[in-house]
């Protein structure tokens, strides 16, 4: 990058990690390691007269992101207005035709047009950076985009999203259900009046998409991703879960395999004793593995003001060092989109709960069911628990093929004595 | 970096990482995301005949590393001969005022002689990067160098000696001491003949000198770090402290405060149920504390050829990518050492332990002590022990100034009940 004094930064949108950066670059203009000062010159937002716990009377407004992308006024774009379409995206474009670098913190963005993006941005010469689209202020992207490239990843899985998480560790400590959790959660603010891109794992998937791209050299290919959010995980498998010594988690990974990669989001059972366990409320946790390095494990927030602005923050001072990288993990137009690998064709190991009517002959009825179709037990549990609509009964299986175990279960439901749907969850593989 | 095809390495030291690159470069020699070609045009190391796991027949081989860093005939010059002192130190230097960018895994020269190094490096435009200093293949430098820039950090702390962690863990599961444990780890090479630099604490205290600087923007100052090892660590302590729910870890640990900054290296009670316990055998684990972040943890492999040799290559990769930063968080020669904080003028909590003949009135002297002292009391364990020269009695305090609790034990020793000096060993702030 040419040297330039001051740095002029255009900020779109101002919830509340624009909020954070403002906040951060008045309180230290020079923060980036090369001395460089930085100053907002432009800010754009939906509503300008809005209440805000900042002032930006004195800060040049543009009704248009996009206006902002394309003024001559900044020379750097920061996108944080969200969403894959509209105004995000076409301010992104903008920029980045005008050789603009853009520091982003737009998932969806970067998981659906990562790609096309990345052509534009190398095309023009401008980096395009969104360390803060993923885990907040934990550095995943960093460390998947810089810090392995001398390895071979295999795969990444982890907990991507601080809304599922805080639900899941608040149902589990209160004991209330998804509903009431939620509910809750919509109060204080940890989730959206629209809970759907959270809970459903959508905005998780966004996430894992974005990294299987950075670990596998790949194009973001979110259409690939299995998705299943937290919004069936009931109180009573959380509890029973516990009695087995797991933890219900919704767990994003991306394995790759000489198959092709398989990218899920679902909820899994986890080891209490295994680190994904112990990341409670809004942390993120992440575990890499490499050919040569092994496994790394990170953890921090994932969201939040400060800590995503920081990220924010931490792109700008890498544009400003002015490394050339490709965006990914080679040259835009040179990026295949994952083969995918069908998740359901994958062997692993499963929870099943059924709930069944107390009479004589029903573990012998669910046991059989499942060698019937040569899937072994590795545990069971039957226990009664109150108003749960019969007596719960609980296994693990041993490593099975997943769409196996599923049409187990489904015979499973037929059977007389089982009172509703069995329940079915994955044990995961990390 | 002006675009180079091959990059042509030179590599001084083939020991253990220096096999780990070559094998790495012949595998995958374009294995950075811009695509150069890498290429090996020179070697050296103390002997060219000794017997190694790959054919170096093929290669440049120079007797002096000096002459490899002079020549003209490699870009980038690798060093992995160690020490902070002698052949590695010339060098890197005669690299640097080449205008040369060095990649370094040698955290003694680092820590010892960054400053100035890193000057050198700045007056040539040449960098000097050194992520496998520290963590081996986990990219703790990365992530303080350049993810936590938009932050302000308080506190790093962590597991940063393979070596100590494996043999306190060892030492736990299997009930030998520390003695038995070492010679054991020499045998399987997992320790060195002189195993000084590692049990002494010395290893660490370079690896958290490193990372005290990045974190604090300090020159490194590895004179200000308090070093004491795990060579007094007894498995009677290791015991006692689980009965307790604390383990006992190496802990480097660095912290700023308003009167300066506390580097040091002990032996610490570590809660069971902190990710630190967690963190057994070789692993190393680092908590960053940022005043916007919050709490990050990072763990994985702190050293083998795989993982030292991936970082090494991450490195080369910045290199290739030419980002333009200072070595440190500032330019060279704006670095100011540590203003050091004496850590036994620091408040903190303590786990004692004593060997008492087993007579009515000892528990009263001890605790009388203590209160003399006005330290207080959290709790407080006398079991029977076989062997063990005596009855052990096991007391944590509460919060106190460490030189306070010092004298207190000081005075403890005196007492005719006590037959053995006491220990005292402080419980981690983490």
């Amino acid at each position: 990058m040419a040297k330039k004094d001051p740095w002029r930064i255009g900020v779109a949108g101002l919830g509340t990690v624009g909020a954070g950066l403002l906040n951060l670059l008045s309180e230290r203009p020079r923060f980036a390691p090369t001395g460089d000062q930085l100053s907002v010159t432009g800010v754009s937002a939906r509503s300008r007269s809005r209440p805000r716990p900042f002032d930006i009377s004195n800060l040049p407004w543009f009704d248009d992101p996009v206006a902002l992308a394309a003024s001559t006024d900044n020379d750097l774009f920061v996108e944080l207005i969200g969403g894959s379409d509209g105004p995000a995206k076409v301010a992104v474009e903008t920029a980045l035709k005008a050789g603009k670098p853009v520091v982003t913190a737009n998932k969806a963005l970067i998981a659906e047009h990562g790609q096309e993006l990345a052509a534009l941005a190398e095309q023009h010469g401008a980096p395009l950076l969104f360390e803060a689209a993923v885990m907040g202020g934990t550095p995943a992207v960093k460390m998947l985009r810089e810090a392995m490239v001398g390895d071979e990843v295999e795969a990444v899985a982890g907990i991507l999203n601080g809304t599922c998480n805080y639900i899941l560790t608040e149902m589990e400590a209160s004991g209330r259900d998804f509903a009431e959790v939620l509910a809750e959660a919509q109060r204080l603010g940890y989730a959206e009046a629209d809970p759907t891109m959270d809970v459903g794992g959508f905005d998780a998937a966004h996430k894992i998409t974005i990294l299987a791209a950075l670990a596998f050299g790949c194009a973001p290919t979110y259409a690939a991703a299995e998705v299943d959010g937290i919004d069936q995980v009931e109180l009573l498998d959380i509890r029973l879960a516990k009695q087995l010594e797991y933890r219900i988690k919704l767990v994003a990974s991306a394995v790759k395999s000489a198959s092709g990669v398989s990218v899920t989001v679902h909820p899994a059972l986890v080891p209490l004793d295994h680190p994904l366990a112990g990341a409670g409320g809004p942390l993120n946790a992440l575990f890499i593995h490499g050919r040569k390095i092994g496994r790394i494990f990170i953890q921090g927030p994932g969201a939040g003001a400060g800590p995503t602005a920081a990220a924010v923050a931490a792109d700008i001072a890498d544009v400003i060092a002015g490394a050339s990288r490709p965006v990914f993990q080679a040259p835009a137009k040179s990026l295949k989109p994952f083969a995918p690998v069908v998740a359901r064709r994958q062997v692993g190991r499963a929870y099943v709960r059924l709930l069944v009517k107390d009479q004589p002959g029903v573990i012998a009825a669910v046991s059989e069911t499942l060698a019937e179709a040569g899937v072994s037990i590795d545990s069971f549990l039957q226990k009664p628990v109150e108003n749960a609509g019969g007596v719960p009964i609980v296994l693990t299986t041993h490593d099975a093929r997943e769409d196996v175990i599923g049409e187990a279960v489904r015979r499973m439901a037929l059977l007389p004595a089982v009172t509703q749907p069995p329940r079915m969850i994955r044990i995961a593989r990390i």
